[in-house]
């Protein structure tokens, strides 16, 4: 058996248990998103300002996943939302096997945020049954990254350019990575965002309202309409 | 077949292969190293500035890989040293079969510095037949990241913190990732740079010349004292 052959054979179970878990995430009506990036670029700072800026009564969840630690849960944990860590225990990326296994007995949810392993890489060819794969790009990081890691630039709806606020400090050419970004996925949505100034996140905020009202036709906690 | 023992059969076929290359090397007195770090750590950077400040004369070569692009090759072939670009074509490490086929043909060296794919967690997994492995951490990414990522901090007999001008504008603590990585690997060797304003970078060059000196007993380049 090659190589290739037993990676689609892993890739094709995959795909089968993230089809069943985006049936019941679309029964639900959830919107799920999967976000990737290299380690460092403000992933979970991201989903700090994130669960802040929501509106309170959304019925948010979010699932970090890390190689050994669970020092992102623990940052998440304190906007009182739902947080479950998943130690891959080794595995560079997540699965939709682990994913299921971690959502057993929560609570319903309109809102599932999956924060991938840091890598740009592996987590691309796992389908989480996500409704959209987003991808964060740090300044930090080379204007060529859409170019060298081509995958998930061609799968993320959407890319957050991060940490814009390093700008004056780095060599990093915002509008050739834009270019970059393009020639891999013409379509790709681009926010640029600081989660140190907060530049950009309101953008990002009503990015994500009008992507759940897509998908779920109704805005985002619609409850806190009806509460006193 | 359980997926545990598929990566087992393919990581020691890997084995063998650079246990292969590594007697190889050692004949030829070369002293090789294995760059590992996430994409935008600036490994590219300090290989540009090691191939600047090595002894003019030092048999030196490169091998830099990268899923898609060239991007890094073309950057490094400016030194007039010889580089040759690996393409993995979407693995997301190296191998020491990709490295023993570039390898083919190429004059004799003293070193060889190889740039693996930017990812920090399966590069780590696939000896090389390198003699050490570095591990370039920037002060824009976390200082937990040894917590998060342990494989490769416990493998690497260096840890190069790197882009050191930034942590004016960073929320980087440095004795913190210090204590984290020997947390890890209490007796890896730390070195602070930045490419940008050359800052260690004569501690770099000291230790690239110690730990080959250990390797081949003859100072790098030694030939350069042969020559008018």
């Amino acid at each position: 058996m090659t190589r290739v052959a037993i990676e689609e054979t892993v890739l094709s179970a995959n795909d089968r248990i993230a089809a069943q878990l985006r049936v019941a995430l679309d029964a639900s009506g959830a919107l799920a998103l999967n976000f990737i990036s290299s380690p460092g670029s403000g992933k979970t700072a991201l989903l700090e300002e994130t669960l802040k800026l929501l509106p309170h009564s959304t019925r948010a969840a979010v699932l970090t996943g890390d190689i050994q630690t669970d020092n992102d849960a623990q940052r998440l944990l304190r906007y009182g939302y739902p947080v479950r860590q998943i130690c891959t225990g080794g595995a560079c990326h997540l699965d939709a096997r682990m994913v299921v296994a971690h959502l057993e007995d929560w609570q319903k949810f309109e809102l599932l945020l999956i924060e991938n392993v840091g890598n740009l890489v592996c987590p691309t060819s796992y389908d989480l049954g996500e409704d959209a794969k987003v991808v964060v790009l740090s300044v930090t990081e080379g204007e060529d990254k859409p170019l060298k890691y081509p995958g998930i630039f061609r799968k993320a709806e959407l890319m957050v350019l991060n940490k814009i606020d390093l700008l004056p400090y780095v060599p990093f050419h915002v509008r050739l990575a834009r270019e970059n970004a393009r020639r891999i996925h013409p379509e790709i949505k681009i926010i640029e965002t600081s989660c140190t100034t907060g530049a950009g996140l309101s953008q990002w905020m009503s990015w994500l309202a009008d992507r759940a009202r897509r998908k779920t036709r109704t805005p985002l906690a619609t409850a806190a309409t009806s509460q006193p």
